[in-house]
């Protein structure tokens, strides 16, 4: 599938700015990098967005211009899938802080003429949603028939029914949560540290040398451990060896899942920022919606007039199946209509972005429901 | 306490060697450091082997010498507690790999008469174990009334069941494993890629100039979060900040547990040698007491003629009761006496190490049963 003709792919905007940030910073310009599929109807009532994980980006359901690889969630967006281009106007926007189109540390900063690095404010899921929602502005799109998105992604779906509730009439929420815990955060700053121990990382001020590429692997290979399940992990690696017929008595990677997690860590250096990991991490970290209303989680969907959706995975244990219950009590709490299932699969947080047919049929009926 | 004036502490050994290792490998010499409490009965029948942890080291129940901290599981040996000197004669070793007297990669290798470092030979469980034996053979110790040991300190402890059955009346096994995981390994993995990706490792050949503390302290990081529990992580951090009373937008330490994790990370390079981590972390990896023995696991015990005690702790997600309770299964169909317990606590894998009452319970009612 390609970008649909009459929005072009690789599409570009920068955005009348400023925007005021949670941080009590006005950014200006306000770049958003995004892909759109199919066409907006003419009462605009079927337009989708769909919101992508920490390392995701734009090119949901179309070939990823750097990587050549295919949208990251074709399984769920396309041709007689859920979520539809030739009946639904489907938008995806690189994030704020992200590196591949919308502004974050790597792009420029006007007030120097070089790239932000630590100089770019930090950012929350909120800031991000902002951004979306302005993007939405220029689009023509008034409201949302839906938003839809899995972990960080679901974050942002979340924050959205919070801060523009008048905008969206359904929200599909996927392996995410409401708020990071103490384990969340921690995995976190290892990664943080990890980058910034590596001394190409320069305080941030990495580019146009080296980039700080170890350290950024090591990050990804910490947080990758975290995308699995233990017996997703058993059940694909175990203690298999590698090419070898016994172990090498050395630190080559003698075991399958070294050698699976290295290969994680250095492709992933290849597609993404050391700093935007850090950027977003941290706006993942700060993410707390009850905290921003009040401390009850309840008091962010009081004003939502939409239809929620949740779905969690057994075998997930980043944002387990217990966060999302937890969201699901509090829209119950605010009389918000829920509907909610815990899907089986060995295969962990990741599951939301593989072949899950019953994850599309729950999201199927449910963006079908609202009909 | 102190070290027992008849043997001293800080004792140390140059073993008659040379010691074949699991590897091929003919290493000499090999030097052991360890403490013992107590005295050595006239029937020899009252000596107690503890074994310790990844990071442990021989100061079990004596003063640390350079942290100048208590001995590292005073809770469980000491007067009145389940393993007593005025009654046992307790020995700890430093495990054969570590970096507190015993031969490691940081002692000097007599064909150079420099550092090992990546130079030193490849080790395992079983190789820590064959050391531990020919220290008793110079204490003058034949067999052990209990051999007793949490995490890695039990896998030593199952291993010397299975190597030399003849010597071990009592095993007590706590918070452990017969083999690492696919999980297991992967976290080990992200260490050592960090420590390796440190530019101050130099291929191993750092000592006289600046350890790769950075990349040893984002090691640490990693595997701390893995021997807490989620639930008290939550309890003892939750997303409590720090002393600010906001969050800085910045990359400070703004949550407790970032700083915490900071602290744990930065205190273990001034204790650690990070060839060492390397070095003991693979031989953890490499652990599959069933794989010694054709596969099979109860193999291991045919030979033994030791009662055993297992527990577990019900948080501990590094090595859950699953894998005691596989070990149970092993020691059931080899017809060896077993007691097991899966103990509640809020601590995950840690608890072995702090406060639980009823672990003294049992190992105290174990080790008595014998008498």
């Amino acid at each position: 599938m390609t970008g649909d003709d009459r929005f072009g792919c690789n599409r570009h905007v920068t955005l009348p700015g400023p925007l005021r940030l949670d941080g009590g910073v006005l950014l200006s310009p306000v770049e958003i990098a995004y892909e759109t599929y199919g066409s907006l109807a003419a009462d605009g009532g079927n337009a989708i967005l769909v919101c992508h994980a920490l390392t995701g980006d734009q090119h949901v359901a179309s070939t990823h211009p750097r990587t050549g690889k295919p949208g990251w969630w074709t399984r769920m967006i396309g041709p007689g899938k859920p979520i539809d281009p030739a009946r639904d106007f489907v938008i995806c926007a690189n994030v704020l802080g992200s590196c591949m189109g919308s502004s974050g540390p790597a792009s420029v900063n006007p007030a120097t003429g070089r790239p932000w690095g630590m100089a770019f404010p930090v950012i929350t899921i909120r800031d991000m949603v902002r951004a979306q929602a302005m993007l939405l502005d220029h689009l023509g799109v008034g409201r949302l028939k839906a938003i839809v998105g899995g972990s960080m992604g679901g974050m942002q779906a979340l924050s959205w029914t919070a801060t523009f509730p008048e905008r969206i009439d359904a929200a599909v929420i996927i392996a995410s949560t409401a708020r990071h815990t103490a384990q969340n955060i921690a995995f976190h700053e290892v990664g943080r540290q990890a980058i910034m121990a590596d001394p190409n990382w320069q305080s941030g001020d990495y580019y146009g040398g080296e980039p700080p590429a170890a350290g950024l692997a090591v990050a990804r290979m910490a947080a990758h451990i975290t995308y699995l399940s233990e017996a997703g992990l058993t059940e694909k690696f175990g203690r298999r060896l590698q090419a070898r017929e016994a172990k090498s008595f050395g630190f080559d990677a003698d075991f399958q899942v070294e050698s699976y997690l290295r290969h994680q860590g250095l492709s992933f250096v290849d597609r993404f920022d050391a700093n935007s990991y850090l950027y977003i991490t941290r706006a993942m970290d700060y993410f707390d919606l009850a905290e921003e209303h009040g401390g009850l989680l309840a008091n962010a969907f009081r004003a939502s007039r939409a239809r929620f959706c949740l779905v969690s995975f057994d075998t997930d244990w980043l944002y387990p199946t217990s966060e999302s219950r937890s969201i699901v009590q509090a829209l119950n709490a605010a009389g918000a209509p829920v509907s909610f299932v815990e899907l089986s699969s060995p295969y962990g947080h990741d599951a939301f972005l593989l072949d899950a047919p019953e994850m599309n049929r729950v999201v199927d009926g449910f963006l079908r429901g609202g009909r």
